[in-house]
């Protein structure tokens, strides 16, 4: 009996097409192909996609339940995405809602090589909130950058990350960008965390030049450099770790739970941005309550990710924000304490220090 | 003056809130911070993201079209998603429509490097449609894939693909499954287009042992893949033609023409495989014909793809979809051959001499 896990696709159509919809995608997932013209009785056997359940949601949606074969991964990240949802997403009437990740996945991918409990420990934060601001805007200088980490360090921040725009462009390359942040916040607690860019052989060189400027943190967008990009840098560099940000996320054909919360967790994100409710994205309080119970779900074969809300959070919402999100957080906030201008260390300072003095209700 | 170029949002609002969704979009795609706090002129000037123009579609749609700076994307397959719809990807009110590629675009990624002329060329059809057939389903093995190519071959099809989800699986690994096939059809103009997957280094390796075994055309999934990789790999393998797979396309939230046959194109896709009209995908005729139309539109500064109509066709819809494709296309034919079974080869012999020999209406 071949290994299979769970798959839930949510389903617009009508009762009395629900069933042959479900087959066809258990088929469009794993062959392809029309099964009365498979001739091998293995395939049929323990490859073809398995139809567990179907229930009805109401309104027209059902929650299909698919058992796929562990065999047709293997052990690559961008074929995890393509059994999962590959020509699926191409069908508007169909939204991947859930994946219930066996132990065999999860000693294949590993999950995050550091997690919540590592993180604290690089920032010296054993139990509070942790905080977190982004470099912005992309065309300042490094010189212009750095000189607004130095600032955010004074604040107190635990992690200054590089805006996910920031590549490598003329005005800001890499080295130099990396070079001068790394320059500003050295001897302090704070960690820059730069953003990688382009292919695996660039991030690898730039995760390499970070790391000689002692920076053991970095910024990578999975659906931008693809799963398996991301795959191989976690293993190839234990000691670092990795943010995930949800750029190109596409939120609404894939859960962002599902995606944000279990599948970057799984590739090794040790922790993990998102819109959260109340600012400038969709997602509501219930989406932003699964993706950081998801991404810290306790699990024997997988270590915990640190949920990440941001998009538009400002200093006024962090009492809010904290008591939904508990301890267990890292908060972002991004363009909002950029408003200060000359008082951004002090703005920083206001951040820091009303997370860290938070009593929650 | 900094170069910019426009990019079309298609976005659901009302007539009194489009402005300043519109405003709010150009600033998410370009700097991601108010405005009202960037000090430097510089980036106001020449980085932030301007409004060009809004249409209204009518039925609580408009057409934003934004002018983004040429620098923010500098060199980067990915970083050009990043940029045209990387955090707006997770606002579900928008769909990215169009981008008008300029020159200077197209000189950074180069286009097709063989495109329509050169795919003729290798399969010694300098006038007729192409023909393209699928190796499935997954879980068979090396040995058996490869019988069923020879016997694809001796049907006279021009390109048999792997189907996108053969990838490295411990059933059929890719070092068998290649050898097998490319032996399969030497000495036979058929080519045997092997699907990669993995990360770049893994592509690396397979594109460097199908070329030892004279394959000249493979497969890649561009958004499983990451633009970047793609990338890399048409600039690391000029005579290695690139046949793009749509999985994971998630259609619904990128146009279907801009994604496949526009970007895919730029990257360095020769051909382009999406699923046409009338199949088990919900694309449209008019949504096809747009498709085929953005690969083969005549540009000085980039070569043509070739439109790759699949997805559900049968040997009785040739004659239709030739008429509707024309002869600059390549019909590709997947599951309802091998319903065949033991007279695969003489149904393939049908189908490419059905291509052959069709009079166009």
């Amino acid at each position: 009996m071949a290994a299979r896990f769970l798959v839930t696709y949510h389903v617009r159509a009508g009762a009395e097409t629900i069933a042959a919809r479900a087959r066809a995608i258990a088929v469009e997932q794993s062959v392809e192909m029309p099964i009365e013209a498979i001739e091998a009785p293995e395939v049929l056997r323990d490859i073809v996609g398995q139809v567990a359940d179907i229930a009805d949601l109401g309104a027209g949606a059902f929650a299909v339940r698919i058992a796929l074969a562990t065999a047709t991964i293997g052990d690559d990240g961008a074929q995890l995405l393509n059994m999962l949802f590959g020509n699926t997403s191409l069908h508007d009437d169909v939204v991947l809602a859930d994946v219930e990740i066996p132990s065999a996945l999860a000693a294949t991918f590993g999950g995050p090589r550091h997690g919540i409990g590592r993180l604290r420990r690089r920032v010296a934060a054993p139990n509070r909130a942790m905080t977190c601001v982004a470099l912005k805007p992309q065309g300042l200088s490094p010189h212009r950058l750095a000189a607004l980490a130095a600032r955010f360090a004074a604040g107190g921040v635990d992690f200054i990350k590089d805006d996910h725009g920031l590549a490598n462009q003329g005005y800001s390359p890499f080295a130099d960008r990396v070079r001068a942040c790394a320059a500003a916040v050295r001897g302090q607690p704070t960690r820059y965390v730069p953003s990688l860019s382009g292919n695996l052989d660039a991030m690898r060189a730039q995760i390499a030049l970070a790391r000689e400027e002692g920076i053991d943190t970095v910024l990578i967008a999975p659906l931008l450099a693809g799963f398996s990009t991301m795959q191989a840098l976690v293993a190839g560099f234990p000691d670092i770790a990795f943010l995930a940000h949800p750029s190109f996320g596409g939120a609404s054909r894939i859960a962002p739970e599902l995606l944000i919360g279990t599948l970057f967790r799984l590739l090794g994100a040790d922790a993990v941005i998102f819109p959260t409710h109340g600012g400038r994205f969709g997602y509501t309080p219930e989406t932003c309550r699964r993706i950081a119970e998801a991404a810290r779900l306790n699990r024997v074969d997988m270590r915990r990710a640190l949920p990440v809300p941001a998009g538009g959070m400002t200093l006024a919402r962090v009492p809010e924000i904290l008591d939904f999100y508990g301890p267990d957080t890292m908060l972002l906030i991004g363009g909002s304490l950029l408003m200060a201008r000359e008082r951004l260390t002090e703005e920083t300072a206001a951040f820091t220090n009303r997370v860290a003095t938070h009593q929650y209700r």
